[in-house]
């Protein structure tokens, strides 16, 4: 089967399109993002999608200019419409241009009413992710690693070549002799990502797993279909205990209901609190989620816990109040 | 709070002995256990707990007679009871070796009638066993690690120092001027486990995680709340779709309950179908769980699917037969 025959068998079948589709491409340029580029043009007639071309210029680097003039030929040679953003900022870091790709994006998905925007992670991608979370700490949330879909803020983003290797797409341009462009800082070993992808990964495979990549793309997937049927588990213990589910800037839990809860569940439901209050759980390690459970078992009435974030957390005598 | 005092506690609140129990201590000479033996004796009349010491002679090295000779005269020095069983086996290999001290420690424990056999691992090996199945392929399953309590063929282990560190116990023994045995072939990296401890975890401490000994043991615990939910109520739906509990050789599960099983139920449930048949699920791997989906959904009745340890599973009009 032809990598073409392969994405369009994987975007049926995880249902990550449907007919009439307006699709974002997020293109930069490189390997990845071109090969996503040409696979979806290619089958865009097939699966009755319609493409957009955004590409997100951050000036971070010398070259940044070409990348946007080579993106924008490729979208002119496929007829397709061209998006971009052209982003200056001194204080130009890795995590702030994040940031703004990602709001570039949405807003490009907004301005042409997308269904969903495309990103090009592959299977290599996800090894890293996952191996790069065990190495900050992560629970299960986090070793699910990349999803091929996920909603964000009211915005669908699907990862069509998340079980493609970096091997099979550089197979597949060069098979079909496609240019693309070469980002440099990719090959710096001192980012963290790049770090444990030229150096982590290779040692590894050579001395300890020879198919660790695979291992830790089967970890990722085995873990996110668990996680699911738990947030799912826990989204009902949690409708079923929050006397104010409506409130916004403090939630009450019923301590009887939450005490009778599977520890499991008893966390996920802290959780589900905290991100209802602040977007996310960013730094709730697990001594938090000890401290909240000595709260609940041990201490006093009035105690309180306080949580990253300026989030705290209040035990009365039927409630333990959560609030920013 | 000094470890004796620490290893009380958590004795108690993880509810690992009760008092009148009889233990079975694994004792091999070495830091670990040696510490283990200390500590469990000095609690022994305050916990109310009777200790048997248990010391297996692999004769795999040179010494293997010296540990012997010191483990026994430390028994002595406590007035404990000493067992021992001296192996000689001319293949000795490390798994079998493994196994025969196994059967050495259940048959003590049964001898002399033990609620629970004791074991000296600690933090530095659980953090060790979980990056070890990392690289080795695991699931949620195994990326447990090492429990504290676990019961196996009727069997109860206990692992009182899994909270504690390698540094810990060696700080004891000095602090204490405890004699113990050194193995020298930990010190050897052409292990698998010993190459991870003295060369990958050195390394990813340096470069990577300082504190990944850490992460991985949290990681470990996080899982094992989350499986152990998963666990009880995959259970639960596996009582009720297997049409013939009771047999051995042969399981009969309900298609119709099966395919309405969420996915991470309907893997657990195959797995303990399995597991129910040949006393575990080694070498299943994810690949086979895909494969016994792809046989429930899309393949017509009368396919069977190969797995590992001579299982067959097969499809009828209304069961999933799974047979050994």
């Amino acid at each position: 089967m032809t990598l073409i025959e392969k994405t369009k068998k994987r975007l049926i079948r995880k249902k990550l399109v449907n007919r009439g589709d307006v699709l974002v491409v997020g293109v930069s340029g490189g390997a990845d993002s071109v090969t996503l580029l040409y696979l979806l043009q290619a089958l865009q007639h097939e699966l009755g999608i319609q493409i957009h071309v955004a590409h997100f210029n951050h000036q971070l680097r010398r070259g940044a200019n070409k990348d946007q003039v080579f993106v924008e030929s490729l979208a002119k040679k496929f007829g397709l419409p061209f998006h971009t953003k052209s982003w200056k900022n001194p204080k130009s870091v890795e995590d702030l241009a994040r940031k703004e790709r990602f709001k570039f994006l949405t807003e490009t998905a907004q301005k042409v009413n997308a269904d969903a925007i495309v990103l090009a992670h592959h299977k290599d991608d996800l090894a890293e992710t996952i191996l790069m979370r065990i190495l900050r700490g992560a629970g299960l949330q986090g070793l699910q690693g990349i999803l091929s879909k996920k909603t964000l803020y009211g915005y669908t983003f699907i990862r069509p070549l998340l079980e493609t290797s970096r091997f099979e797409i550089e197979s597949f341009l060069k098979e079909n002799n496609i240019p693309f462009r070469i980002d440099p800082t990719n090959k710096q070993p001192d980012f963290f990502r790049n770090k444990i992808r030229l150096k982590l990964l290779p040692l590894l495979e050579k001395e300890y797993s020879p198919n660790i990549k695979e291992l830790l793309v089967n970890l990722g997937r085995n873990i996110s279909t668990d996680y699911e049927y738990l947030d799912k588990q826990a989204d009902a213990f949690f409708q079923n205990l929050v006397k104010n589910p409506s409130a916004k800037n403090s939630l009450q839990l019923d301590i009887k209901k939450l005490k009778k809860c599977p520890e499991a569940i008893e966390r996920m439901v802290i959780r589900k609190a905290i991100a209802h209050l602040k977007g996310n759980t960013n730094r709730m390690a697990l001594t938090h989620l000890d401290e909240i459970s000595d709260l609940l078992d041990n201490r006093p009435v009035k105690s309180i816990v306080h949580l990253p974030g300026g989030i705290k957390v209040q035990k009365t005598s039927t409630s333990l109040i959560i609030s920013k």
